[in-house]
């Protein structure tokens, strides 16, 4: 069994192999441009480990791997052209640097490049990667869309919320698991388990995302704080403090004489106040604890669930 | 053998059956939009006759038919959107009617249902059927992003365009074919004897858009003419028009004074008096004539040839 470590060295090796090659180049350059602004590799590490704990060769889970961050990585650039995102990683994102329209391009040919790399894996395991990868790509474009209309929406419950980071951001998480699984040869009862965990740990792991971006240390966040409050996104504490805190809430982002930093305290206080960070983070523990309760009913030896274990506990007590 | 006409009527049909389901509705309803505005439907009916061309079942392609269909439909949604068109086929683009957001999402959306309709194909086909719809759409990737970088490039030349159009718009139409063969068990030499077919149609048939596109008949093309023109595409037309006319021709767009039916009027003058209309007609004649060439020497019986030599003298005579 690898560590996280390992396994990430593995992968930032292999993805260092990986060049996009292909003419005009301003098409294929953000393909290795972004690939290039590294990230955490949760999922790509996430595949090996799907893989290792039913007992699967590492090389074996590589393509599923790498497509599956080619995947997540197409899903950035579309998404930072919609969000209007000028940074991403401390850089420029794609459309930024080059154009919207190439950053829509080239973004379409990563999504087409992700399957070309899903597809090097063994072929008897296509029927079940294309199954997995076809319903998880459609689903994060639903959470996207849903995340979109959010914006726009008056009122957001908390279940809808969930439901929209659980497609956005979590099926992929459980998928990447499970696809290592599959070509681990595991049967469709343990794959899915797998999947389930990831969906879990994912919601975890996304609300633990929202309590940082509000209540994260800048430096250890590694960008500043608030973004979702001064965009006013509907996170499960924007929507505690719309049910208790009413209409004076969402009156603080309107005031146009504060600035920034201040609408950011306020919200924070308020936030405080009525309890909605301890209830996020409670909310975000009780989903890891789903993934560990998954993990332990998982039918493979204890010893092969350990580094997924130490995963699980350290996302969720991370504060970066 | 069916003709293009009952080709066309079973493709209708499906694409009548065929609903984009999902939620939130805002995602599918493009994709349901943008089928329903219609269209030529050449490359689906290309990919029935590909297979009929080699004996196969027409349900057999259907797959593969539809998700050409659905492909082309995800490339136009996205091309609009950098294009900046506002019309489609006489109604609202998808990023007018929606939103640019939308736009590009409901098009990821597309471009994997594409994938999700061409798994519907027999199974023992989906290395070879995959293998040249990865390519294909790539290389479609490829050919909108030279396009779009030709626009800001001071000199094209006519092999440069040529191989623009042949990426964009001609290895789309063999591929469709050659998905046809494929699924009716044509042997690797036929199958792609039968893309070069299509890709030399393809070409010819770009040709002769862009030949419409200026020298057309409006009431026929169903749109304005010279929109090339005054978009000031480097298309053979204007390739040829600055080599010969030099300086005259560019300047006849800079000229603010002048109204758009004045700049076509004389942008269309000097491509007639230098030949160019006649020279792009002439091209486009010789890459039908190579398609046809090709199809003379596909190892299939000559009765079975007849609707694609008849597609090919129709495509070729058409002024719509």
């Amino acid at each position: 069994m690898s560590s996280f470590k390992d396994l990430l060295k593995t992968i930032e090796l292999e993805l260092g192999q990986q060049q996009f090659l292909g003419s005009p180049s301003n098409l294929y350059d953000p393909l290795n441009y972004i690939i290039g602004l590294g990230g955490k590799r949760i999922r790509p590490v996430l595949t090996l480990m799907g893989c290792e704990l039913f007992d699967g060769q590492l090389e074996k889970a590589m393509p599923a791997a790498l497509a599956i961050e080619i995947f997540h990585n197409f899903s950035l650039i579309h998404d930072d052209i919609m969000d209007n995102a000028p940074v991403r990683r401390g850089k420029a994102t794609v459309h930024e640097k080059w154009d919207s329209s190439t950053a829509i391009l080239s973004g379409d040919l990563m999504l087409v490049k992700a399957y070309e790399k899903l597809l090097k894996s063994e072929q008897k395991y296509w029927p079940e990667l294309l199954s997995v990868f076809n319903k998880t790509a459609a689903e994060v474009c639903e959470g996207q869309q849903f995340d979109m209309n959010f914006e726009k929406q008056a009122h957001v419950s908390e279940a809808e919320y969930l439901e929209m980071i659980r497609l956005k951001t979590s099926v992929l998480l459980g998928s990447s698991l499970q696809l290592g699984a599959i070509v681990a040869g595991a049967d469709q009862v343990n794959s899915k388990k797998l999947y389930e965990l990831g969906v879990k740990m994912g919601l975890g792991f996304q609300l633990m995302d929202d309590y940082l971006d509000a209540f994260g240390t800048p430096e250890l966040v590694g960008k500043k704080p608030g973004g979702d409050i001064l965009a006013g996104k509907k996170t499960i504490m924007a929507i505690k403090a719309m049910e208790k805190g009413g209409t004076k809430f969402t009156e603080i982002l309107k005031n146009i004489t504060s600035s920034d930093e201040k609408k950011i305290e306020q919200t924070k206080e308020i936030f405080s106040s009525i309890g909605a960070d301890v209830y996020l983070k409670g909310l975000s523990e009780r989903y890891f604890n789903s993934a560990g309760i998954i993990l332990r009913e998982l039918e493979v030896p204890t010893s092969k669930k350990e580094n997924l274990a130490k995963l699980l506990v350290y996302l969720q007590n991370r504060s970066f």
